[in-house]
């Protein structure tokens, strides 16, 4: 989870005063909260390289991933199956078996370094995160995405661990549907809105099972009937969340300029030192969990150690902020925008000092599992 | 929509810097975060007459509404419609429609205060909200709750006109299942999380549709298969949103210790002393949208009028915060916690210079259309 960019708290405050006390419902227009949805959707979309209004931003990773998973069965109302990627983040294999279960298709679970057109032939859709959350293992979003028109099925990516770190090309790539989440290298704060992007030669056709009022044509008119939105503004359901959508706002601010592939280059080069340091200080005490070869990593390093719950505990407590992820793994997330090479020194020698010590071998040490 | 509390800024403020900023993942524990679904349920539960484990907070309301209506299809399997109350709120209108289609099952709309249990015969639910958006018409909960189990229907509320400014009874009346809005007489921000109800003997037997990972019972075990969390918690899909629930968190402490009978008594003065003064010195200017018995009555009065969109703007720039309603009605809302006598009376003054100057009449005057 990225830090609270410098203006986040004075934004917040400036929120509750300058606009919500002063303006009461007139916010909605005079501070232009009716907007925020389109707006900041169109803020990300050079960050994944779309048109602005293939991209809008509300509800949450999981409520986007289950309304374009029901899309991605009404485009393919012949095909059977959900294709999705095994070991994939929980909420994501959740969904995909649950909206699977309420359309009447099947899931078939894939590896996306063997997935083949065969595979996909009766596939609505093939479902994968672009970065794997345990072991940051990074998927070839071109080829997965090609793979998956050549048999008819549709590319619904979850880019919760490469927007804002790598470079995407959706448009570029010919995606279709895909979800991804604001809090983590965006540094949107703790559960900020999710966004979802739909390529627009889908929009026409494009259905959200959550046919709530703000994603109305005129949800203004309150007509008896629904009408869906344009293009991606029909997937809004509710009343759009204004507080975390302008810390989230504040945080896209630092992208503002922000060489994508420059700061991926960065973030290679940090991943890159970690792991000689690593080695170099730590000899075999971890396993390597991610990819060596950065062109198929993202930006984390993961590694893995029996005791690796504590072991995170410990680090935390020094001012390293990892995280752990069962059974074994402490994940590390170079984020290049705020994090230094001298932070990579100084986490690499916080965690020698940490194995040099007996602490976080205590029993009862960091009890409490941290979450993300 | 209510305004800030006096804590909102300094909480949001010190939420960015003392929280996200000082401890980031660390904050779902060491802040309690990760409780703040459950937690904020607990807080709103006695103002809905609700034991604290029978509420969650997370999503709109059109997502927990849309939540609802799938998991009372699946609690009365054999029924073949769903019963809503005609003209009601769009969201509620729209989702109604939407999952009716989605689980094969007719729609009847009917007038709630006409409604017979030979109407609900072959009816999963009665959906029906409390206070009407436009009119302010106060519903009987009690009888048409036990009128729907009567016919062996679920009884499921919209409360987001009543929470927090009528006294509500959920266990008493036996309400099934509700939703509410956080943002109007709750004054938790604009777009702040709603909130879900469900009767502690449906527990068991409950299931969300969107099965997101936060819903499960052992999140953090990252387990293959989802497996419910016990209760209302299994309704939180994914992330919560943390600025927001802070922010409807410091909101909820201006209710800590309130007797709402009394506050509803205090509304009801507001209410009829606005409808006598603008009677007395308006005349016949206006239309009574809403009841004139305050027992069948919210806390809000609505007027109508031709030209009810330009004299609510006027009335906007005189520092008078109401709301339009298409087609033709003008919206007051009375919340007793902080509006006073003094300022109904300021409200008709303005309201009568308004309607003495041609300002409002003047073409494009007010061209936008305010949302709540």
């Amino acid at each position: 989870m990225g830090p609270p960019t410098v203006g986040a708290a004075g934004r917040l405050s400036e929120f509750a005063t300058g606009q919500w006390g002063a303006h009461l419902i007139g916010g909605w227009t005079a501070d232009g909260w009716i907007e925020l949805p389109r707006r900041l959707g169109g803020r990300i979309a050079p960050l994944v390289g779309a048109h602005a209004d293939e991209v809008t931003v509300c509800d949450s990773t999981s409520v986007n991933l289950f309304k374009l998973l029901h899309a991605a069965c009404d485009l393919r109302p012949d095909r059977t199956v959900i294709v999705a990627a095994a070991d994939d983040f929980p909420t994501d294999r959740y969904l995909v078996d649950a909206v699977a279960a309420q359309r009447g298709r099947a899931v078939r679970r894939i590896d996306p370094l063997q997935v083949a057109v065969a595979d996909l032939a009766d596939a609505a859709a093939l479902v994968c995160s672009h970065v794997h959350f345990r072991t940051g293992r990074l998927h070839d979003m071109r080829a997965l995405t090609a793979t998956a028109h050549a048999a008819g099925a549709l590319a619904l990516w979850d880019v919760a661990h490469s927007v804002g770190a790598v470079p995407l090309e959706f448009d570029g790539c010919g995606v279709d549907l895909a979800v991804g989440c604001t809090y983590k290298f965006l540094n949107g704060g703790p559960g900020a809105p999710s966004f979802a992007y739909v390529a627009r030669y889908l929009h026409g056709d494009l259905a959200s099972p959550i046919a709530g009022w703000l994603g109305h044509a005129e949800p203004f008119a309150f007509a008896p009937a629904y009408r869906p939105a344009p293009g991606v503004a029909r997937l809004v359901a509710g009343t759009p969340d204004v507080a975390s959508l302008i810390a989230l706002d504040t945080a896209l601010d630092a992208f503002d300029g922000v060489d994508l592939a420059a700061a991926r280059a960065k973030a290679i080069a940090l991943g890159d030192l970690f792991m000689t340091l690593v080695a170099e200080h730590l000899g075999d005490a971890f396993s390597l969990v991610s990819p060596s070869d950065a062109a198929v990593r993202g930006n984390q390093v993961s590694l893995g150690h029996p005791d690796a719950y504590p072991i995170v505990q410990a680090l935390i407590a020094r001012g390293v902020v990892g995280d752990f992820r069962e059974p074994d793994v402490l994940r590390f997330g170079f984020a290049p925008l705020y994090v230094r090479y001298v932070d990579v020194f100084d986490a690499v020698a916080a965690l020698a000092e940490v194995m040099g010590t007996d602490e976080w071998r205590e029993p009862g040490f960091g009890i409490r599992r941290p979450v993300t």
